[in-house]
């Protein structure tokens, strides 16, 4: 994490001044235009954005692509070819946002949190940022782990479904559901480590687990902090508050902000499965160690009587009559098992074995 | 639960795509039609539902009854025909939903959860969509386990009671309300389950006790996502923000809404004494523990000086006057024994036995 | 409890199906009415209601108080006679309603939770219905225990205070204020047996505590569910949403509403010091567990030393020099006294004793 | 205790009954009027409220002081001459009263809680009503310990501060703003008795200490009970919801509503500490308890061997060459020795010692 | 902490006294004026503030800044030069405030937290009290550590920024931004003192690992304090309710609010882990006195059989036909072997070992 830059790097700076703020990166940033409507689609990939092209006509949708944050100056060219404010560069350069959406008249400021399930490393999450104006959507992604956009490239190509014949707030929208369908694919994985962690702690417990069970704790509180402040986007986005949502896009983020809830309530769900699987890793190893320790003092309390027996018959008294009888050894012998035997019955029938 | 189809398998579909998400079932879908009025009723079942037959007459008021949601063109037909969004229809083939009311002008649709008691499996929870048009109700179930609306069928065929003077709007209350009284049945059965881990945790504390006091509590937790959300549903629908409720139900939904709370406060009554019994069951096994742990302690405590004096007389000093007394020996064993006898007093005195 | 009828008895019948739920009892249902005006009381007992006699003038006010409810017959004759809804008489009957108030235009329904010390057996809570019309109150009681309302009878007869001079408003006040104070009465039990608890906890702690703490956790939320939602019932009725509460009245419900904030305070504090009984009662019990073990290991570390000395001297060697020494025998018996007081001076210093 | 009057004995009484609940005293009821204008102030003590003069000139005011509440005629004379509510008198009298402000038209009723630090008992409580009219201000103490109201009858008499010149309303802030300032001289000494406790459970936890933080726990209970409800009266005072608050009053009743929420953030924060403290003590304790546990088993873990090699070379075998050899007791004592040395060298490593 | 002055010391004293209370500081207390317009910025440091000097050209915006605040003197001339209520000066020295924002019509008092990284002390809080008006801002320090307006300052001289161009409230804005910036500085290094203590739980866990856990939790708790209350009064100020804020200072404000948001994330997030770090910390001290005493028993009860076989043969019986075998004492110590390396393969296998 050394190539981590901190936000505290920023203290003390002027707002507005672009700093980013998030993992480096050495992938180049790409950026990917998309014209579309009802006919067609054009695509192309550029490396600067120096001419602004603005359609009058309305029924051309663009979509802005950005991937990869780690070069200020391309970031602050589309901002500024796109009239945002310092304050959303800022914002979009600064990974540690929150999922919000904030209104500039015109246009609106969307941030979500992309999930991926990282290879043994636990979930990764990415912040993507949403423009959305009256006829262009810009998205702003981190670019580390690829994104969960191509199915959505691919109906703009193919003209399936009606995402050509609606307008940006539906892009927009079918980004954002995206996204969320994504937090499923993520919630299994985690509702699959769950139930492995729970054989384990019932067959095997061990120090290990309860960092693991930790670690997954941690990654699920990750998780709540991406989709619970979204939950709130998308009620304030159906709610209509800009005109930049149509009538006809509200049903589809309807639909949405039920997934949303669907989300926190599988996690909500794994939180309390995780943290009733503390107390059965607790009570599990508390109970192999009582098995253990019992077993050991049971064994240490049956020798004790034998050993004093042993003891008695060792001692030097001139006059003790047992020593000379001739069976005395063996009397001796049988005295010991049958006190051993006598105090294993004892204990089987205190269900201490 | 191989058959069980996840959610993930829609990530990246477009909205409105129609994917059974839930567990295959091999039963063959059965549809039933019941159009009833005031002075009769007539029933059949039809296996595909090609002709759409509204009745201008709204005093006709049509139940269609789906049982089985595994194949998707049955669903469809049924949806087309209703002119439903297909959004509903999504969310009728995605058994994940909480339950809800969505009012979409012509047609409200409701979300519920029916529970049963399974069999040695715990609760059963399956979806039963519900579509109430202005003289029309669809009824969706996964068709699982049977369903609880055998009494409402045969008050339509008798006409016992007022439900065939009313309205679809009595009917859809009439169905929610016969799956909410089902709650009281599975409820009863987790109170008697309850009751015997009890008994079970202070008679003989074991660890597949704390097993099955997490199995109940997990199911209680279903139980609780099951109802919670209903109750908002409930609420709205007494609101009358639609006008398919008309108000002479209102006041059945009321008593409705007050037995949701009744199942709830039972529900949270069931989880208060589920979190007391871990609590119980921990203290009854560490009591056992301890139990165990003392008396094997005290039984060594004591043989412990008995053996050191045993040791004593077994020193082969030259010089040892008691070896040579004629009672040595006796007088030795004497003296064990009183120390034996003094310490069991003094454990007595001090409550350790 | 095998006379207890369950709540489910009622799946599948339809609404407003009068069936009694609750304890079975053989008492003879007891009705009696008193009627009363500024002047004067009359008091009458009868076994049926077959004539409805309403008094047209609304200066007289009719107390009808029914005493038992597992004769359906007779609740239903109560409730035809006054017009109460179907729904009012099925929630009569079934005892498992909470708290509320509800508004039937001509009357009101109230639901209360009459509270006694049962004998022996923890809190005892008894169903009390009201209804409350212009110029009647009726009231419905299981009859399991006897009632609270004796008092208000012998003002009513005495003329005392000013409750003849007021409507029936003032009546139902009065009843809630009887049933409210009681719980003053129960709640002081509680109190007294959670003093008596705590101090067992402290001197003689058993597993039959932890027993008598849950059920007493138990009853106090009995006392929660009885007394949370009665808040609201008299909050509704105090702002005066039914034309039936009359502006005189509210200065005495606001009054009413305090003491079941008090009776609320009192058992949240009942609630808070029974959690914090638990706490000190596993304290305790690992203290005086912890203090055994520690004399008795204690004990057995002493002498583990002088039994190796002892074994040392039991040893056969030829050549073992002390052995053969005059003072040997004396000199290791002065030896292990040396260890043994040395060690018990080392355990006294570090507090271990 | 055997003197505090309980609730219960009001049960059954008709409302308005005046019934003096509390404890109990011998002290003489005094009771103080001061009469204040901007030029000047006169004092007098009085036995009975015979006459009750009121002065139609406004800017006098009167300020009735009644300490003790244990005879019920005299607080019944000052009610009936200011033409209190009966409902007033009584919760007067009640002493179990929790904080709240009543609007009765020409005054407000106002109760308080006013905190000692009691001499080893712990806080002690004391019920403060204040009764606010256009000009004139009745204050009724229980009279236990004194009151804290002298300053401010200072304040009257030598004219300092803005007190003589405003009206009734900053009479009854001024008083309410003595009681809350008071609440920091409580808490600074519960603070510096959390302080001391938590410097005993790090030195020497004793089962003691946990009563003492649950002795403490209970009086912040007490604490939050007194403070909470009065945020919202003094609140509801603030919004001038009664015509008796002027203007010029609010900026002083939000700077003690100021106050009000420090007091609580530092009850929270007490609160919050006591909490931790019970940990940190069971940590300490079982600390302190496994370090014996580990030392005495170390002790009986090195003796163990030795005993056995003791045990072995006092076997009574014909043939054992080592008895024979001439140094065998020698090496005997050197092999034991070795193996002492290597255990202790093994828990070192192993940092158990 | 001897020089701290405590609230209590207020108690009685009539309101808008004023008194200082807080840490002492031998500190000179220094007053430093900044007046500025686009055009340009004078800066000056003075003693005393005898003449007001206000500029009827309200394009030049002052700033006082205060730093210490135990000369009470100074305070109330610089509060008598602007005008400022005697409440307002006695908050102001009072240094016990929690954030708040207050409005007094000609100008808004806004307290702040200001935190500092103590060195090894923990968090330090200094209170900072802004006043602003409507082309003036006062800010009071306590001037314990220095503060983190200098970068402010600098971009004043320079006319770097906006910040000369803007009036007054983006001035209040900036030093509130410093101030909340400078929490991401405190934060991260709180991020790294968890970390550290991370690993020592898990490497090394002792005693002094909970008393450290403990002081961080204390000091997260203080940073609450600070913060939560922050979010409510930039709330207060984004919504404009004062006509000191403009239209143009909102968008910044917003940006301001969302930090403050991101700050209580980190923070929760940190309570989180530090909450789940006792937890660790406790399974993983358990866990190596378990294994402790796992191994220590274990040795002990390998030991417990063999020292039983060598006193069987220590025993004096004549009779004892195994003694006078030639290889006796070998076949004694390799049956002793035998049992020892079963003893350990049974550990072994039942992973006790």
């Amino acid at each position: 994490m050394a190539k981590h830059i901190k936000r505290s790097i920023k203290s003390g700076l002027p707002p507005g001044t672009l700093v980013h703020i998030g993992a480096k990166s050495d992938r180049e940033i790409r950026i990917t235009v998309m014209d579309y409507h009802a006919g067609g689609c054009e695509e192309k990939e550029i490396k600067a954005l120096k001419e602004c092209v603005y359609y009058s006509d309305t029924s051309i949708v663009s979509w802005i692509d950005v991937e990869g944050l780690h070069e200020v100056e391309i970031v602050r060219q589309v901002g500024d070819c796109q009239g945002l404010h310092p304050l959303v560069l800022e914002d979009i350069l600064n990974t540690n946002q929150r999922p919000k959406v904030e209104d500039y008249g015109d246009y609106l400021y969307i941030v979500l949190k992309m999930l991926h399930n990282g290879d043994g490393t636990g979930i990764v999450a990415e912040q993507v940022s949403l423009v959305l104006g009256s006829n262009f959507v810009i998205s702003f992604q981190e670019g580390m782990k690829g994104d969960v956009f191509n199915p959505i490239r691919e109906r703009l190509r193919s003209g399936k479904g009606k995402i050509r014949e609606m307008g940006a707030d539906y892009l927009a929208y079918a980004l954002m559901d995206a996204v969320v369908d994504n937090y499923f694919v993520v919630l299994e994985r985690v509702g699959e480590r769950i139930e492995e962690l729970e054989d384990a702690v019932m067959a095997d417990p061990r120090p290990e687990t309860v960092r693991e069970i930790h670690q997954l704790k941690r990654e699920v509180i990750l998780l709540r902090k991406a989709v619970w402040p979204l939950r709130e986007v998308i009620s304030a986005l159906e709610r209509r508050e800009s005109k930049l949502i149509s009538e006809k896009v509200v049903v589809y983020l309807r639909d949405l902000y039920d997934h949303t809830i669907q989300v926190i309530d599988n996690i909500e769900a794994s939180r309390d499965m995780l943290a009733g699987m503390l107390d059965v890793y607790l009570s599990s190893i508390s109970n192999r160690m009582n098995e253990v320790m019992k077993f050991l003092t049971i064994i240490g309390t049956i020798f004790i009587p034998l050993t004093f027996i042993a003891g008695v018959y060792g001692m030097n008294f001139q006059n003790m009559p047992e020593l000379h009888w001739q069976w005395g050894y063996f009397a001796c012998l049988f005295l010991m098992a049958l006190v051993a035997v006598f105090l294993l019955i004892y204990f089987k029938r205190k269900r201490w074995l």
